[in-house]
């Protein structure tokens, strides 16, 4: 069946939206890039060189993206500061977004924004690649297998982790350190991830209260450059996560139940973009007189078709198209964006307020 | 070389002491279990059936087995509440000892029994069996290689979780649950071993503060079901750790430095008492763009002669074999000893104060 075709406009020329539009160049439902706009026309132009995207028109400004008639969906990869007065423009030209994340540095700039979406009746999506993958979608099966005789129990605990030091340049001059582009820091960038990682294994049932954990690390500007918090849903079930820009890389997740866990050392990017794999473990316990470990460990592996960026973009695109036979936009994306953001910046309340534990208002 | 023969008496015959009758057998030092105590003969004298331990002596008595002359040092694997008479009752009869953790409930109690030992010339060792095996050695040396040009850079954080779920029976009835037996909870058993691995992974460096995570769970009585803490050191070096009764297994252990990692997924009691391994990471961080992975990571196999618990075994016996000749007790194994027991004692009381942080008095 031959797809209609869906053309998508990038803001700026950044390193991440390199990888995006790469991705976007092997999406298999017709999605694909038709213009780039950078403040500097020859960044725009060397941009579509790079990657290669040679049907796409080059502008020297974000606006001439938003005029052109094949633009469909905009992706705003510009710091954060940026994103409520680029998402209000690009819906007002009707443009489909998919926004990196975090959506915002507040939980009050988020409403706005999934409210300016809603009322323009364009779809809105953050950029959390990993959950697109099929990878993750085994995970939830194994997942949702908990209750199963053979299954891990109800879920009791997540762990997770994200980190990666920065050198002495990133720490310098990245946006994700500078209080006026990118103010949340490490939470914003690798924390999002963690938290929706948490949000993701529970059904994204709403928590009731965060605590960030002590010695929470902030540059000389009072950005966030590293973190870790407990997350509490009902019951004291609970998420632990780490995010960092001051260690080395590690990116672990743990799902666990009363009997069994699923895990992975490489959630956010995996070690191979075409084939990844998690461990499911069953049987816990010890052997007679504690001497060894009777848990047994299978390693489900993943055939991926094309990496996960791709499969992000093509969720993007069928969803913006969905629109125009369904009416409305596909509330899951926003909602999931609009908790994920209320939780982490929970985090950044409790971790600058002594890491007082923060109830989360619903 | 013949060796002396190092005479153990066993104080109850739990089943944490079956196993540890079978490590003495397999000691390659003259290390033998001579006597084994009950509050019934005939428990005794069923141990001593059970664990092979033909030539050991059985008593309906702890007294009696410190009144034996073969008795060189004895392992109390008592409910932590009736350690401090057993330490006076075996110190007064000159008698070394291995003592399970927790030492104690309380820092002061721990202080009093180093102090006993001390005055009465005895070895004191407590029973972290992990620290003792041919693996941890491995790992300490790849810690410590972490400022060579490969390594992996000034440690940062340590990541540590050893949870076990408990069955009804155990939630009912086991020592480990019960107020005035083990008050700890899960805080004494498995915590005290994430604790004393981020100890021993900063080379015991004293830490400055801890600070329980949010949402510590006990049972009725008071006792701790799961806790988690951060431990921070100087200049914002950190670990934390989750332990527990109430999930599936897991005994993560994570050492973190700038540039690699050296972890393992099985701490505590190895997936094999024969082989282990540990991974060590290094050339941290991502392949262009960010599509994957470009840390390399290397699995270490450790054989090992012995299980871990002979080894400990055979340590307790050398030095205590050893104060003959230089007249004093290895004082490593009690200072390492009373810094876990107060970094384990603080994150209680920061868990019941509302986890507020609790700077360590040293």
């Amino acid at each position: 069946m031959a797809e209609s075709s869906f053309g998508i406009g990038i803001l700026g020329a950044a390193s991440i939206a390199k990888k995006n539009a790469r991705a976007i160049a092997k999406c298999r439902n017709g999605t694909v890039v038709v213009a780039v706009g950078s403040r500097a026309l020859d960044k725009a132009q060397a941009f579509i060189q790079e990657t290669g995207a040679s049907s796409a028109k080059a502008y020297g400004s974000y606006e001439e993206v938003l005029n052109d008639s094949a633009v469909h969906g905009v992706y705003i990869p510009l710091p954060t500061s940026l994103h409520l007065e680029w998402v209000k423009k690009a819906a007002a030209k009707g443009k489909h977004i998919l926004l990196e994340k975090p959506i915002a540095t507040t939980a009050e700039i988020t409403d706005e924004i999934i409210s300016i979406c809603e009322k323009a009746n364009v779809q809105l999506m953050d950029g959390t690649m990993w959950s697109h993958s099929d990878r993750a979608e085994r995970m939830q099966e194994a997942i949702a297998a908990r209750l199963d005789p053979a299954g891990m129990g109800p879920l009791k605990a997540v762990t997770c982790t994200f980190c990666v030091a920065g050198d002495a340049e990133f720490l310098a001059n990245d946006i994700r350190v500078k209080k006026g582009l990118d103010g949340l820091g490490c939470l914003g960038d690798m924390g999002w991830y963690c938290v929706r990682a948490a949000l993701w294994a529970y059904g994204f049932e709403k928590p009731v209260s965060v605590s960030a954990h002590a010695g929470p690390l902030y540059n000389n500007e009072g950005v966030l450059l590293h973190v870790g918090a407990t997350i509490i849903w009902s019951d004291g079930r609970r998420a632990n996560f780490q995010c960092g820009f001051d260690q080395a890389l590690t990116q672990y997740l743990e799902v666990a139940g009363t009997h069994g866990t699923v895990r992975l050392d490489d959630f956010v990017i995996p070690y191979r973009p075409d084939k990844a794999s998690f461990l499911v473990t069953n049987n816990h316990g010890f052997t007679d007189l504690d001497l060894a470990v009777k848990t047994e460990t299978e390693e489900r592996v993943v055939s991926l078709d094309v990496p996960q960026e791709v499969r992000m973009w093509e969720d993007f695109a069928d969803c913006s198209k969905a629109i125009q036979d369904e009416g409305k936009p596909e509330k899951h994306w926003p909602t999931i964006a609009m908790i994920t953001q209320k939780v982490v910046c929970a985090v950044e309340q409790s971790a600058s307020d002594g890491c007082k534990t923060k109830k989360i208002q619903w």
